[in-house]
């Protein structure tokens, strides 16, 4: 059996190419838009993709699977459980086959038997895979949002992202009755979640790629949860704010995302070209990393660094509807640009309309002009600067479990909606747990005329130094 | 002065980025679409694009000019010579200059000053560069498709490819005026033309980049051309066919080609979804280098080497409506698709849907069918089969100079025109000068079921080997 | 926990980043000589790489793990088990800290214990991994060449490839010890190992990334075997031949592989040179895919197409001491050169001493000479020409499980040294399994002279036709 | 005729390729040891490298002819004038043909007739270039480093650099006489020099790639000096001092450039590696554009910009004999450590021993340790402060033209020998004509210890703000 998991750090997502040698022919589920990779796969493991699969309707990001079907010629499996709300728009329109609970898609000797485990959503399923050609039990299970290592999909998503009021403790009941099937799998059985750590769609998923069902009996607190009462009050507490995109992916991965053919790349433009678009109005992402950004970028510019955040904060930042610019530390190839414009095609943002080098900054610095600086504030001086007005920008469940002393919370995700909140007229100094969060929102409010530092090393320095803590 | 000529070994094009350092501006001449080549060339040398001209409305690719405004802001200089007809439709709209004999554009200590010198088309302009840092009178002259090193611009194009009746003879003596006003330039004057050896808009240029006023006087036959009658006779004689997407070029260029932000990029394709795709009757090109698709390609795939003639053929054989396909030597990386797709793009094939690499030859032999192959026959081979059919598809001057006895000519430009000629239902043997043409006509005509094979080293071959000529 | 697998295609061979978040630190676990992959996915995950350690003294490629260290900084991590002969030679020197049975390697909250493993070879060190922040107990074991999935490291490699008399069984008694502790550990327990399909290292390896104790106690047949003699007389039987390389390798890995900084990369030639050397009698080695090389290549060039089996081959059938030269399908970039150059560097074929891409054979197509095919014959014609001289060149067990009747055998690993064998003066038909093995020794027996063709399909085809076969 | 100009950024530095497309033969001029780019020309133009030459022995960057005859089989053509002190010392060895004045080189119908013309060295050849397949007259003069555009070639270098006394107003008068040939060939004849702008083999050398007989003689102060005695003063003022390498160049060219075979590339280092390194006393350069390495780099580096005069200063700056370390802004393909590497490679640095990209400043910044800062300090502030310790570090000869009241002045490339001379104990402000050779010297001083800042704009911004200057 051929096994491929590819996974996207940047989304913390798995998709998983499962495949039989001796047929030459397998499935994919869970595709992102950026389908090369299946393609690639598929030509080095030299099996030609059939048949193309999902196990839930995805809140985190554009699914792939339609983009896949069109450059493979492979046919569509979609979950047809979870009611009349839950059903795939296109469906019927791309000749996908629908899946209840026990079908099974079967490529030469593998078969992936569906489970309907809904919680996460109601339509979800999970997939037992078993390789015919040595067993005639599965090896394991591809479980998608429904059982992650450590932790499972919460329950909650659709009232706070799709706000369908009551629908969270309902959820989580169903979700008790999913994991009561799980249990009853054998503990040898592997377990290949759709996510890692790092992704929204849970609140403690570990790195681990994967796991087992005995291994999670034991130490994953919600398939090890003692009773109903027990599990539904703790997959409900203290859960993320899930990003501002979530809602918009669940609406546009129900009705069908556009097939993109090829992803989409920026074009460079020249510094004094987007110097006038940002003077202009323009929406100017900085995506270098987080230490060279803070030292100097353009005034005006938006400071997301290209890391495994990037993609949560640009959907939560950048806007839908109109193009916007970055800057990158690229030569002419554009590398950094080319995979930013990737990340963000994940989620939908294909409109990034330009990009240039650090050539604009030394353009900039050549005409006499300043370049912004975020400056670092120590844990220590802020402490003897009782006055200074902090701002956390964490998660409010962070929040909520230690902050410094009398500091207000918003989180960065609601930032721009809540500018007003911000305290205007002096010094803002943000803080959030590792200092990133913060370096983000100092420069979204310094591009808003607010004079900004940023807490070095976050609430954790704060803690590591000793510093008194409120709870 | 800063002077940098960009040459397009595909086009055999060249365009001029011309600055001055202590400014820190520059003009462009003549740019192609790829307008990234521009923007890197200028920050090399630290300067920014504020000008961008044009000699003239090209027929040979589609303009980069709006482009090139577009991603950096500079202001558009246009002809303003050549009447009614010959204005550019979108000057105005986009706020452009017009230009008009002895009109200068001025960047910094450099300026171009505009002399018209119609023939080849009648609003076409040339540049007489003085670097005034240092001189008082100019180095040299940017001389589009007026003058090239070895022969002048042809004046035919617009009879032959716009179909304006009568239009090349007084072209011709129009360009016979212009060439006065050339000859009373100084000797020790460069000349920076718009083409090289392999262009279509003359018919014996050089190979060399550049030239001088003097030498051309002496060795460039129209320039120095005894009569205006002798020269007339000898500009319109022997001018090749113009390639069949050449009015289509003008029209566009006159109307305003759209701008296209990035380069498209094609999507890479499963064998199985391309194979699906030409059994359903799409064009699919196979741009691997000749030895190699002469071996073996994909039954029903047109064959267009990516060389120096990719564009002139792909330009006069394949669909500006409707999307086509490629098969490349590739990996994941999709390198010769991409610069093929860039290629096409700068005539405006933009619709390339998708590419595979060898992996689809390898998918489709696994499957135990059989590749294409276009067998070679040497020509003394031929010359034992007096009865066999052989087809000459070099351009018609080429025939008239001398040709394999009996052996009658469609130029490979016009075979897909006139493929009812093609003596039916007997083996063929196709044949140009070197075998490049013949090669890809014999891809061409296997496709349309006729049994071919391509005569090894074309009529050059067959001449070094002492054989009989027909003239 | 963070736990990051990553697999060599080319080598089946797969080596493990384990590390934890908190901490910033993390260990390597088999690391190959290409150790930028280390470096990137450190750098991904935010931790640093302070130890490094391997399972046991490699075989089938040049251990990477002083190469890591010095990159790094990193201490390395050698098993002292093994007794007097099994020391590595170079672990004082490099200030390596020596394991026992029961030794941890910390990093953070992860522990690995060291669990001695021999039979595979006599030092062999298994690693049970367990993640201190979350649980007390092991979540799985890194299990090297001791347990596969679906197979058990062959004992035989000591014998056949060092030729240490009567090693094997001892080895085959001392496994099975090693597989009774195995047993012992529970079922839910994740099972990382070194190899996947393809290795040599064993016999029947699953293409199945990893598995459990318990999945394995199922359909593992070794870790199932009912006894010590029914395991002794399984695992000794139908071994693969090793490939000629596996002796070497095992000697310059207990000696220390020299640390190369960056890996070497081959310079290009232009193709008169490369014909000039090749005429000389140099080594030239064409990788392009083999339906490509199949149909036309420089004459006296060896076809090792660049897939999964290239190192396999390349190993087998290059030499050590003299520089050799490749055939690529490249452009200017040289990028499957590099891959190429890099695969083999992983075995310490060092001496790739020039590249060319298939402008050499336009070249050489060009001064009108031939290339050379490998012409195809298909099972059915095979079978109609009784008098045909055929050669197998699978493995020797392939051969005794199933022939053409009446055809011999020499394993292309040994098809060099037993060249005297191969029937002179009369066209030979190579056939192998599914055909690629056998164009490898077709071109290599068409440099020496030999009229060669590639039974189409194999013995996979010949199968399927239903033919007669000899067992 | 094929003729193609390949130049060489960072060495200011033009090698020409020159061929006949019918016989498909060239020969190239002046190559550098990064020779893919001749091999990759000479494919594009379909011709065969049969002969390399060079104009001189080089004294600003290491030949490339020994490297580029041995991968493509070519025959070396070396001059044999300027008596035995100047001779090829590998000449016999390599099988070179040695040229007199009136040689020729012939390749096709094309001819390159040597043309002895000393003065800037004793050896050196110009060749004129004739294209038989059209003319009988040269088309144009490829001059080496005797006449460039708008200068000729210095003969002070042999004093200076190799310490020969007097040679400098003996070579001046003997290039005085090669200057009266050059003036006697005809106007309209092409100038094809090797070098252009920022070229140290000259004082004031154009930004354009070539110029005309004719244009030299009106415009070209040496060409159109009115006496040898005007000639020689001219020639020998003002002179940039040459780069501390160009000694060991010339001797290095003369015994024989070892071949390298592929370009050296650096490997990859862990950040805490190369902070062990860095703290153990190995120089280590960032190589980022000079605003981002101003901003923060880390504690201990030495900023030399990766832009066009990243060769001059790391030649000058950067040790022969130890390996050195680069700080980039690369990701995982390291590709501006390679491009440096490569740049150092053509001067003979090749000991590039590793790289780091930004992880390496974000590793220490998340370390909690500070990165060094070089602040900038306006003119209008410097004014305001008389008591300011300045350091002028441009060329004496700009120094003596004008500088900064009371400003001493220790060019940057003598700044490390005369580093005893640097005001100790108080803050330094570096200055130089644009604020680039002040930030390296601001880099290199804060290394030892200094508190350094750098004069925004320099010498050029002083000037403009209207501030009194001293002559």
């Amino acid at each position: 059996m051929i096994f491929k998991r590819l996974y996207d750090d940047g989304l913390a997502q798995a998709s998983y190419l499962i495949g039989c040698a001796q047929a030459g022919e397998a499935v994919v589920v869970d595709p992102l838009r950026d389908v090369d990779q299946y393609l690639a796969a598929a030509e080095a493991e030299q099996v030609r993709i059939t048949a193309v699969t999902e196990t839930h309707i995805h809140a985190d990001f554009l699914s792939g699977s339609r983009e896949l079907a069109a450059r493979t010629g492979a046919r569509l499996h979609l979950s047809a459980e979870g009611g009349p709300d839950w059903q795939y728009a296109f469906a019927a329109a791309d000749g996908a086959r629908l899946l209840q609970d026990g079908d099974e898609i079967v490529v030469g000797h593998v078969r992936l038997r569906a489970m309907h485990t809904p919680g996460h959503t109601p339509e979800h399923l999970s997939f037992l895979v078993t390789d015919g050609a040595v067993a005639t039990d599965p090896m394991g299970i591809v479980s998608g949002d429904f059982v992650f290592v450590g932790d499972v999909g919460r329950p909650d998503l659709l009232e706070k992202a799709a706000r369908v009021e009551g629908s969270a403790e309902a959820g989580a009941r169903v979700l008790w009755r999913s994991l009561e099937r799980f249990r009853a799998l054998p503990d040898h059985l592997q377990v290949w979640p759709g996510h890692g750590a790092g992704s929204a769609c849970g609140k403690g998923l570990s790195a681990m790629p994967q796991s087992t069902v005995g291994y999670e009996k034991l130490y994953n607190w919600g398939v090890g949860a003692g009773s109903e009462a027990e599990f539904v009050r703790g997959v409900l507490a203290d859960q993320p704010e899930p990003p501002a995109y979530f809602a918009e992916m669940k609406r546009r991965n129900r009705a069908g995302p556009p097939v993109l053919g090829a992803l989409p790349r920026p074009a460079r433009l020249a510094p004094a070209e987007l110097a006038a678009r940002l003077e202009a109005g323009a929406v100017v992402v900085d995506i270098r990393p987080q230490a060279v950004a803070a030292a100097g970028r353009l005034p005006g510019t938006l400071s997301i660094p290209l890391n495994k955040s990037f993609v949560t904060w640009a959907g939560s930042l950048l806007p839908y509807d109109t193009p916007f610019y970055l800057v990158t530390g690229d030569g002419p190839g554009g590398e950094s640009a080319a995979r930013a414009a990737r990340e963000l095609a994940m989620i939908g943002l294909d409109h990034v309309a330009g990009w240039v080098g650090e050539e604009a900054l030394e353009w900039w610095a050549a005409a006499g002009r300043e370049l912004a600086e975020i400056p670092h504030l120590h844990p220590r001086d802020l402490a003897r600067q009782p006055g200074a007005v902090v701002l956390d920008v964490r998660g409010s469940a962070e929040w909520r479990a230690g902050h410094l002393p009398g500091v207000p919370n918003i989180p960065l995700a609601e930032l721009q909606a809540r500018a007003a909140e911000v305290p205007a007229g002096r010094p803002l100094v943000l803080q959030c747990q590792g200092g990133g969060r913060s370096h983000i929102a100092a420069s979204l409010l310094q591009i808003r005329g607010v004079e900004v530092a940023n807490l070095a090393g976050g609430f954790g320095a704060w803690e590591r130094e000793g510093l008194a803590v409120e709870r």
